[in-house]
């Protein structure tokens, strides 16, 4: 019997092992703007599976988001990262990237046209079940997916990753339909304590299905590698919170998608 | 091979239902106090594992927590009930479970020796791996198990659900060796964001490895069936809130276990 055991869990092993995944770049359009998005879908899946968006952080699409991409693949969903400010829109540093992420931020009903056009641009993917939608973002992406929420888009949950919370429109809330899971660095230096009470406070308004997750010793960008290890800049790495926050997103996909 | 895989599944389910959880009471010693524990484990594992302490709600040990305890067992932990009221000393309602642990709130000095006794009555099951343990608890346990970081305690975690926050010596934060999880609920009026600031601070000043979660919609009590479903009352079950935090302690005792 041990043998056969053995058998069983090393062909399991190897259709592991043969897993690939396979990403693409999608045209679609918001308007008269063409926009240009990545897909990621793991052939060790058959069939439709739920489809899972990433909103890119305010650097637009990087090798950081087709990471997460491939990542959000493995698990078994197809992901899709959206392009929010079109093709071949591409801020060159920081400074571009803040100017153009506050063009978006103070101009929210373009950005709710742009993250609903690559919703719309998901869901019509073959392998994407259009029933079974969800968004994840980061920094200006995490921002942009509670956006899409406040939309009143019809997605079953939003996961953003320190992300701003603030909204010059807070009755929007009422327009929330989705769960929605946010992941926060307690000590995140671009939200204050008045700007996350007034994010609950949106929530408990709007009667949202929603959860908060603070991860103490985290500042912005706590996802990101490339942040380095600094806190005292206000944004840098955080190991233990960028795997905390990626299990709890895995349970909350797990959850919306049973 | 086929009829051979499902061979090797059934003997495998067929394990998972024949385990049980074995239970008992365990006599232990806090200064000339006797106390009363209950431990469970079950025998679908084997060999030493990491013990997990389980503080019980103000009316002390009920059946609530005996379930909890059972919970704990079936995922290859042995769980501890502590007894911090001491054998035979029981509040009959809500009064007297009020007065009670306000006697224990009100001296932490002896809060602490009793849950250090429980840890360490825990520490001494033969079935207890004594380097690897953690507290959970409810309500007045939660606010224990953090009492229980606060002491300086050789834990590896302890999550608090739905426990008071405060301190009257938040300099203690400082003794804190292990990590904190925090399960709340966002609308919790025993807690006011006054208190959560200031354990956020003391966390923060402590350099503690902590983390909270809010579960919106959630008052106290969320993970409690017996407290019914009005949430005017300031007290009642969530279940999402209640499966939710289950979910979120079972990724930090494996994290925290690997």
């Amino acid at each position: 019997m041990k043998k056969l055991i053995f058998a069983f869990l090393a062909l399991a092993c190897a259709g592991t092992l043969r897993a690939t995944v396979r990403t693409e770049t999608v045209e679609y359009r918001q308007g008269d703007t063409t926009l240009v998005g990545f897909v990621a879908c793991d052939d060790a899946f058959q069939g439709p599976r739920p489809g899972v968006l990433i909103v890119p952080q305010w650097m637009g699409l990087t090798d950081y988001e087709k990471h997460r991409a491939e990542m959000i693949a493995q698990l078994g969903y197809v992901a899709f990262c959206a392009d929010i400010y079109g093709n071949g829109v591409r801020p060159q540093n920081t400074r571009e990237a803040g100017a153009l992420a506050g063009k978006y931020k103070s101009n929210r009903k373009l950005l709710r046209a742009r993250v609903n056009a690559a919703l719309d641009a998901m869901r019509r993917q073959p392998l994407v079940d259009p029933k079974r939608v969800a968004a994840i973002g980061y920094c200006f992406g995490g921002t942009t997916v509670i956006e899409l929420a406040r939309s009143g888009a019809d997605v079953s949950g939003v996961v953003c990753f320190h992300g701003g919370l603030d909204s010059p429109t807070p009755a929007d809330g009422k327009n929330i339909k989705c769960r929605v899971l946010v992941c926060h660095g307690a000590d995140d230096p671009l939200s204050s304590p008045k700007n996350i009470a007034a994010f609950e406070n949106e929530m408990r308004k709007g009667g949202v299905d929603w959860q908060l997750n603070k991860y103490g010793g985290a500042v912005h960008s706590f996802t990101q590698p490339d942040a380095g290890s600094d806190n005292s800049k206000g944004a840098a790495y955080n190991e233990k919170a960028d795997q905390r926050s990626w299990e709890a997103m895995k349970q909350f996909l797990a959850e919306i998608f049973k």
